[in-house]
């Protein structure tokens, strides 16, 4: 949203439509000419699109309240006693923190499966496990002090938001003005609302 | 997750799905016999359902920072400033937006369309417009101040959350247990998690 209200403040004619949806769905409604643009992480090597990079998406491990302290003193017993919980298949998310405990051997007794990233936040808040979830997405949930950074080796997970498009797509005039405002605006937009992150970054 | 998190706690042993979707998927899942038990807050009257109420689910018109006071001196230069964002079609909290602004004959000039809640609430957040939303998931948001309550006649929309299973469904040993926990432990969980709701009570 905050890379849209200004250009919707400044062409208030304008309906919008967005969908939010996970990686698969994505895919599938860029490949039906669905949408005009979409934001994505990992890039499908399929399919011919132009990107834009728009901001770093880090992943980080994160815990509940006291977590840090019950995690730093002994992790196994920490993984044991939270479990991981996990987005829906299809979702980039699943897929990264899923090759993230591969890479390292982690692995959890119970399955906890859950459809969006409020649903997960709310879970890991309400000391039902932990998980591994865009650092973005969680700032008011760190800065009060319900969710927790959960520091080893290999995170955070790193990546880009990239917006993307078919590249024979024909856009509306509309639509090519706003490619052209964010390329325009992106650093002062991100500066404005994302400098926050830079406190967790390693 | 906050309903759930003790009885996970108690039985370390269950896998978890908690699936996040409108009301029109929770009824096609109940309707296939996919899912043991759904959250809903209206009830579809063609089906023969058991239900438990678990809590209220007040609806309340919020805006960003600054928004009580722009909206208490003109309601009308407040919509026309800040217009309606809406859930996608299928959802419950779409639909009594609907209803509520025809009853109040309010309409919005531009359509938002956003699929999920929490992008409504950052699009909000973002200076975008204003909507229409459960109290109960905007908790932080209004201790940060981000979100305001906005005060109009015939708000907040009230509804409950009413937990729901198919009247023949057979259930296993584990979600017949998680019923009897739900009722055994329902008062003591809202009270722990759910007071604060009470501070934005009209």
């Amino acid at each position: 949203p905050f890379l849209l209200s200004d250009f919707l403040k400044e062409n208030p004619e304008i309906d919008l439509e967005l969908d939010v949806s996970n990686r698969d769905n994505v895919i599938r409604q860029l490949e039906n000419n669905e949408v005009d643009y979409a934001l994505m992480t990992r890039l499908p090597e399929a399919m011919s699109l132009s990107s834009l990079e728009l901001m770093q998406n880090n992943l980080v491990l994160v815990g509940g309240k006291g977590s840090r302290e019950d995690f730093s003193r002994n992790k196994n017993a920490y993984f044991k006693r939270f479990p991981f919980i996990f987005r829906e298949k299809g979702s980039a998310t699943r897929k990264a923190m899923k090759d993230y405990l591969k890479l390292n051997s982690y692995h959890s007794e119970k399955n906890i499966t859950l459809t969006s990233n409020e649903a997960v936040k709310q879970a890991v808040i309400s000391g039902m496990g932990c998980s591994i979830v865009p650092l973005i997405g969680i700032k008011n949930e760190l800065h009060l002090g319900q969710l927790e950074v959960l520091s080893a080796p290999g995170l955070p997970i790193k990546s880009s938001w990239y917006m993307v498009h078919l590249k024979e797509k024909k856009h509306s005039p509309t639509a090519k003005e706003f490619l052209k405002h964010l390329i325009d605006k992106r650093d002062s937009i991100l500066s404005k609302h994302f400098d926050w992150v830079k406190e967790f970054e390693f």
